[in-house]
């Protein structure tokens, strides 16, 4: 997995705060008063704000599983590898920790991939085109998506799957994101 | 592929141009103003009334990779079959047309999903829970999702989707699901 | 005020129940468990089934003010009696209760709308646009608006606006819809 | 009227070309074909990666009439001067230009907003607080709103409300916002 962040809003934070206070039409008297005014706001949970930043991450060396869980976050705008343009003939594939662990395990799901990936290059030798030939493609494949968020619906994303009841790829991509946001925003962030 | 309509705004069209008259606070003289109304609105593309109805869709017998390019409609609410928590070792799947249509992509196809079906069995047999083995699945894998969409997103859904740089299998599902529609609300999607 | 049921999903509850089985493919073994299992997310705050279930209301008799901060609600769809085609020469008006309870404050308030309404007036035979002219109407006026949305967003603006934060008047609307909701659907909005 | 661009997505241009060509996995062999597959999709009305770049804008001297207009895009996020907190009784307003032009509207206009302000103070001097004092307060009464919006929802909001049929206030601020635009984005707004 690999979390890129190739946008963030310049001055994020310094950003919210004189945002709220146009609500209030009130200023900053010091450089540290923007600061306690974004910690206020995001401990009362005065987020609309926190739209105003956002991020953008280029996320690569997932599996298709974990991007389907991404591209349920309806606040998020998403640019995706499309199967259906790209040709899948070499694809990565991400394999999940519980089956390295397992030397079974791992033989099973290799040989798997392996005979997936001889099933989608005999489909496009017989002349199908590579949106019907994906549909042997596994669940397993790696793919590479581009997600733009505000500091809000991130908040919610990373909270959401963070906890221990999200599957283990897409927490760690969230923990992954949250490292960053954290070095780069570390009031808008720093709670969670 | 099965489509089936589990709940419509009841008389949505009528309520639809209700909604629109109280903008301009005017009444209905006779039945067919209400027609009328709700088709210029259409035709002009002032669709915000057309929210005020939905449609709830109980969609079946559709492959995952079909299901992965409904949810990127961030207007629509959805419930999906979920792979972490199903057992699949059973799993039914689609097949598309162009390989239906040749005899050696076929055997190929069904080999590459019976040896999908096996590996994933042996992956739970192996103590992998259901979530991790899903890795294996192939896009072919059949799901069922539950739609709920408001009109005005809909008709973007089937503008969209019916093209013909749509895939086939989510086109043949826009076309149902127009198919319905009209029936339904002939003068909402007549023009469809 | 003015608070209206004008449609809701039938048969919400069971339908929200009958998603969420979608889900993991489970079946209601008796009439009381669809009720049980909407409890259980409710009281988790997995909500995402309750999207598709919504309510239209037909609310009249608040304030522009009031609507204002209603439309603010990105997730719900609002029709709303626009002051650019609507005659307001005979606008009724909204009084906060705290301008009612004192008699000095009650004159200046109705002698002010009163100016209002002349000034609308004469504007209008001078020969302005109603869209024009609406300029000199005060937040006071009333307005009518039908407001649609699907459960789970309700949920979250009855939390919100039914708070002592709240003004009085959006206050007194959330709780109106909430006493609504209760008595329709119960198991759905009975925790709030 | 005043708009001033208070942030926007460094090399908005150019990230929204490298977020298509993930999708196709394809690479910009030149400075200008990154240009040219922008237009490309402009042109083609594929604005999904149109989302990635965004502008915050800061508007001030406009009337509530026209800031109500603007709130109604529910894909903008807003930050807006409160009329709940921020004393009034000084408030500048926004005269329609179909009244400067009539002597006697003029009058009428300007007498009608004296009064609301001098009512508004009376009704603050008989202890009411803002939120209902404001009650009185005119449609004309000049805001201040934060507005940030990526570029697709951008295009959006300038096709509709620069058309005939938009009000002149708010027609105005999307032709600003245009002109600003065109000048930092000339080829993601040049065709509007």
């Amino acid at each position: 997995m690999n979390v890129e962040l190739i946008d963030i809003t310049a001055g994020a934070e310094n950003l919210i705060a004189e945002c709220a206070r146009t609500c209030y039409q009130s200023e900053a008297k010091t450089a540290e008063a923007n600061v306690k005014l974004l910690e206020r706001l995001r401990d009362m949970g005065h987020l609309s704000t926190f739209e105003h930043a956002k991020v953008t991450f280029r996320i690569s060396g997932i599996s298709r599983a974990c991007s389907h869980q991404m591209v349920r976050h309806r606040h998020f705008s998403f640019s995706r590898m499309s199967q259906r343009y790209v040709d899948e003939k070499d694809f990565a594939y991400v394999t999940p920790p519980a089956v390295e662990e397992k030397v079974e395990a791992k033989r099973i799901f290799d040989a798997q991939v392996a005979s997936a990936r001889k099933a989608y290059e005999a489909l496009v030798a017989a002349g199908l085109n590579k949106e019907d030939a994906r549909f042997v493609l596994p669940n397993a494949a790696e793919t590479e998506i581009i997600v733009t968020a505000n500091f809000r619906s991130l908040r919610e994303f990373i909270k959401l799957r963070t906890t221990p009841a999200a599957q283990w790829e897409i927490r760690d991509l969230a923990q992954e994101m949250l490292r960053i946001l954290k070095d780069k925003a570390p009031h808008a962030f720093g709670d969670l």
